[in-house]
């Protein structure tokens, strides 16, 4: 047998999840700390934290100008001689992206995405709390946060690389102040040909929906510059798999693990009995366009941010990140997915006894 | 800011479907020609294409004895000449596994099932035609094949290698009888300590399901030596993105692009509403037994052959096969794929006037 | 054996879809034609129809002023004499629901959702053309038109009574400006302590979901005064069977025909992956409001239509009306509701021959 | 306006769930008790209960003869005078359907589907009694029986009427010894011009699949004499509301409540990713038939059991039968029906606390 050049056996490699481990060339020395805003809850294990960061482990610690702006932390006096130590910056103004050695996230996995969106390039690996209930993306308790934070500073932790999509919005030249309101000068504005351009990265999902209208959004999606198909219904998901267990697994998707390279469509309420969601490699281009016969317009948002109108002739086009997410794992990648689905979304939680028929009195 | 080791992006290497191409080092002298048989409408495609693979390009033809052994063959003088000149072989007896160029299947998808089950290790690029409809796997029109086959005999054509599960039955030890009677020396039967092994390759998907029995399945899943969860339902589909689009759509999957490296876990009518499919990477191990609790046997298949009784203490491991199955593309494996979505499963089809309510008269 | 006074067989008493059918206790004479507006390609069979139904069969016919006040009619000269005969209204000032014998639609689904939003009592029975392709409302294929509208005028047709919803929704009171913003008058305002309610007639559904927002919605579910669950997602689709066949089935639900007493529990992308439609019996109450843990408002609309915000305090009651629409049928209300989930919705569809796994050369 | 005769409102008479009460002509005398045989946690209650009936009661308390045949009772000296009060039957043989008053299931949903095949006609009221968890069919907890069956004894409980279907199938004659071993006798066998009929009345489904065979299934279905879908896939499943959260809901039908007067028909895992599950009103005939062009036979089963092979030319035909069965309720038939949702198939269970992006961060 002649063996073809190009089918060796083993021409992909994929990540082993289990190997993936954070590993510091140096230790580490500053940490962004993000925390929410606007819960009272988080106020005390945020200064635990922070206190904990700077005296313990001399860290420079950065925090959003704003999260040191309210008032409950204004007005503790306690908490006065460490506030003069933080780093700050404000979004969208200061670019601290050269350096974090580190994020810790406190709150939801809303601060995740928050995190990510800071990050438009390289993201620094993130550690992320969660204060009520376990979180898809905030796996770490934080009792006993002090041995957990420990063990990330000296290497010891698991990671898992969460891809990000890339996504380009190109925008038919309108008038400059709808440009304005949109916030294209936000991320970057930039021009081709008289043509809009923002750039978002996102961890979750693009959506592109009907937004306030009534009637049915009609969007066209484009795969490697070919037309594959034609969304009519609430919308469109483009999600990693991160986002497979976020707002795709609500629209019906199956549920992803973060490992695999590939991105998933998913149709929100599609009118078609048949639009059953799909899985794509990786290294595909989408590009989401209204259709020609769409009647209304349709609205995009990242992540759940940044939503914004698309108009005839205004392009959509969404690549795997080369900058993926990299989360620190509690135990492993697989080991604390599963433990997500069970915690966070009850995924085949059942009775043990059946109730399906059981013919007890048959032989 | 310090680089950690281990997160350049890009870790992963994902084959891009647009540069996958067969390129031979040698011009192919034998080709593998698989027919259905039992099948009369194939008998003619049949004979030209192997006079054509003969007398026009001096290939060397095998065909399986069974196929020669047709009666329509058999009377047919006309083809007398050429039916001295094949090569035959008979299944499970003679291994061709080395002496094969490639491969040409007429007929179903259910051909290119069988011609993966030939082969336990390498596989030969397969060329698939399909005679009435479009299959997902039989992608060529058999009108013209000529040129079609010409170009294939040239190395001008794109590739898809499609994953395969490699499955390993561990059987706890009973009666001889019943061994024999499962067919464990068919595929290579070893023993681990008594028990006894089985390997199989599969495309589409290995099946655990409850048989012939009313009663609920009841079984365990493990992925890398973890308990992941329990099914119970009738069964449990573990297949390839190949397979995405076979059985394991039917149970409600998502459809999986056979160039994602994944494995998909489907349950098969789960008795828990809450048990959406999964999709996991490739590189996992995967294994598969009765629960302690279940009061039934299960029964596995492979591709939908095979179909065996599993009871307690017995095994089914799998995991991706590092022998892809080559199968060549008519036009590259994102068109082709797209394309059988659309011709064979409908996949989206829809009226393109709106049924829903669009308020004609508002304003 | 006692036989308990309250288990007889046959309690209910279910309308048998095949005995139904249109009688007139004396022959119609005023009818009201419905036409989309803004609609060129309907301008000629509006014409031919209402000219026929003047000139000969000496009906009254009913047209909404708007209809009328079309350039494309008004300039049509040849029009002018038969355009003097038309009876006019104006929606929400002139009650024409006691003059009207029965109902002709020509348009999509959207015209016979128009129809139901003027009578919010009786409903006269209603005959509906499409012009294009068959709707699941709109039955009736233009040609022939004559003879068709002869059968109905003669009484010779099927009828199916598709239940509506009446729904009622109190709000809480708030500035007067919004109160009129929301068109709290129109549909008849009253006070019931201060609160302001209003009344709507449903055919399809009540939407309640996110609206413009991108958090989840939060709504509790009342059933005969009992909360029965809480939807936490983009919303909650409350339908009648009629409705089933619309937005309900992109969100997930089955198809109920609309002979079946019954009310839809639908969420729209539910953030539990256990939240299964659900068919309650058509004389249950429903009741709709916020959760006291909602950040946000939700939206409600009626068919689609007057849309508007609901927020803590608001409530949504919702029954079956005990004013049904009577649907002509072309055929009967069996085969016409079959007819429509092939044509309109491609149900089951399928290429006839199987792509699973048929293991042809197996014995 | 002229009120065409046939379309008042209110032409169907809907049961009120709330509305539906026990009521006794005279007091019960007689009480059949239904124990899930080979289960020893069962053996204490099912003692205690009888006692408690016969004693307490004065109640004559049938029980089947195998029932008292269980070693465990046997040998019981304890029980020995009670056991000679008992009057008993066997299946099959003795004709108990016209001297029960009431019936009390101790066991899983099994036994109340058992009770159900025992009354092929009338059914007498039934108590289920669950000793684990709740189920579907079996509301009432064991602690504290006595007050609960004085209150059923005294006529102060809700009922629900389960329906049922009333199946007929009718087989093509072939040779006797297969009729025999299909069990043709045990459900009175009777001829139709040559054919074989049996007749049966099912609480949960009819199930009609592939069987053992590994190919799809091909069932033709027709409603009110005409061919309305074709099923290719694992089977269809014709079932009540009340068998609507059983294997219907597995397979991803809406869940109906038992009051909607309805049959569900659903595939399971069809070949057509558009074969979503419909609801036919309760009046309607339906019947199944292996399609002409199907290459296996398919096998029907009845509550999961008497299950039976199914060859071209045979047919199965289902109504709603007139003989319900009457489920006496622990609250009423509407609480009922949703505390079994959320305790037994975890019916939009959910975090309270959303991962869905909530974008904490933004204004």
């Amino acid at each position: 047998m002649i063996h073809p050049h190009s089918l060796e056996p083993g021409v992909w490699h994929i990540q082993d999840p289990a190997s993936q481990r954070l590993t510091w060339n140096k230790s580490p020395k500053s940490v962004l700390v993000i925390k929410k805003i606007r819960d009272a809850s988080l106020l005390q294990p945020f200064k635990e934290l922070c206190i904990y960061l700077m005296e313990e482990n001399n860290m420079i610690v950065y925090v959003e100008k704003k999260v040191l702006e309210d008032p409950a932390i204004v007005s503790d006096d306690n908490f006065g001689p460490v506030k003069k130590k933080f780093c700050t910056f404000r979004e969208d103004y200061d670019d601290i992206s050269n350096q974090i050695d580190f994020i810790i996230c406190l709150g939801g996995d809303g601060t995740l995405l928050y995190a990510s969106s800071l990050f438009q390039g390289s993201v620094p690996p993130v550690m992320a709390f969660h204060l009520g209930s376990l979180g898809f993306l905030t796996p770490f308790n934080f009792e006993n946060f002090q041995s957990q934070v420990n063990q990330v500073i000296e290497g010891n932790a698991a990671v898992i690389l969460r891809s990000r999509l890339k996504v380009r919005v190109v925008k038919e030249p309108r008038d400059k102040k709808t440009a304005i309101h949109n916030g294209l000068s936000e991320n970057g504005l930039d021009t081709e040909g008289g043509k809009q351009a923002m750039q978002y990265q996102v961890l979750n999902e693009v959506v592109i929906d009907r937004g306030p209208s009534s009637y049915l959004s009609n969007v066209d999606v484009y795969l490697d510059g070919h037309l594959i198909t034609t969304v009519q219904g609430d919308g469109v998901i483009v999600s990693t798999p991160t986002g497979s267990t976020a707002y795709a697994a609500a629209a019906g998707a199956s549920m992803v693990h973060p490992n695999v390279p590939a991105i998933m469509v998913t149709p929100i309420c599609p009118h078609s009995l048949s639009f059953r969601p799909i899985v794509v490699p990786a290294g595909v281009e989408l590009k989401i366009m209204l259709s020609p016969e769409a009647r209304n317009t349709a609205w995009v948002s990242f992540d759940g941010r940044k939503r914004q109108e698309i108009r005839h002739g205004d392009s959509i086009s969404i690549t795997t990140s080369c900058y993926p997410l990299p989360s620190i794992c509690v135990c492993d990648p697989v080991s604390d997915w599963f433990e997500s689905l069970a915690q966070c979304l009850h995924w085949n939680v059942r009775k043990k006894q059946a109730h399906f028929p059981e013919d007890e009195e048959d032989s």
